[in-house]
């Protein structure tokens, strides 16, 4: 059985799902939205961050870790703020063994409907379908997350 | 008496200076280089530079932490890289109760030299000048963090 950890990543709004391979398909385990206060410093954002990430990888024990790539294309500033979420979620996966892969955005909508360019409401319509869930999980991040987690367990690039 | 931690911060390379300022003035306590490998996995090299600045900030327990903030103009994957890096660096800093700032380059530069576009030759000049050294620490990464570290406590940021 393999356990995959999916991180959609933010400062704001961290999406997680953690998924299951076994020889009858794969399911869900649990998803959810680790949410920081943007009124507290940015050290204890992360550090939020970092403990939360911590406590599902200790709960949920995975062996497989993946985040979605930072794309940098929006807004240069926020991206540095992502990605500094983005080292302290590494970190929490080092710290227990676990090595962080990526996978492009288009590589997940490719992954889960065949066309990398996918709108946000038929990629929903596929993690509801793929998964066997009643309804898409809000927000999107979580969402996000748990098609990140499919794709990797779906695609070539997760036995690379 | 204040005691600052300054970081240049980067993945392959972190440079990190202790100062402290007491009524006689400014004097360097210690300054070095974290050097990380780059054969192994980046949540390993996270992980390493967590790690050592978890055990500086333990050792002299500096009631300040001061970073040189990233600049992004070179390079774009790389200072996604380095933020990263600067991720786990406050992450350091916030489990000890240390919130980070950020200092720019140009404001480094002007608060030792008197000028925001200073030679990096000018800038080694004056760190071993205002501190008191025979000459200038090598790699540059950790001059640099002495000249961040030392501009924190010479500034009117360091008061706000």
């Amino acid at each position: 059985m393999t356990v995959v950890l999916g991180v959609d990543p933010g400062l704001k709004r961290v999406g997680y799902s953690v998924l299951e391979q076994t020889n009858s398909g794969i399911g869900l385990r649990c998803a959810g939205l680790i949410a920081t206060d943007p009124t507290v410093p940015l050290g204890e954002r992360l550090a939020d961050i970092f403990g939360s990430v911590d406590d599902i990888i200790r709960e949920y024990r995975p062996s497989q870790l993946v985040l979605e790539r930072i794309l940098f294309a929006k807004n240069v500033t926020s991206a540095l703020l992502v990605a500094q979420a983005v080292g302290v979620i590494k970190l929490a996966g080092a710290r227990h063994g676990l090595e962080a892969s990526e996978i492009g955005a288009n590589q997940v909508k490719l992954a889960l409907s065949g066309d990398g360019h996918a709108s946000k409401a038929q990629m929903k319509k596929m993690v509801v379908l793929l998964l066997g869930l009643h309804r898409a999980p809000e927000p999107a991040d979580v969402s996000d997350a748990i098609a990140i987690a499919y794709a990797h367990l779906s695609g070539d690039w997760s036995r690379s």
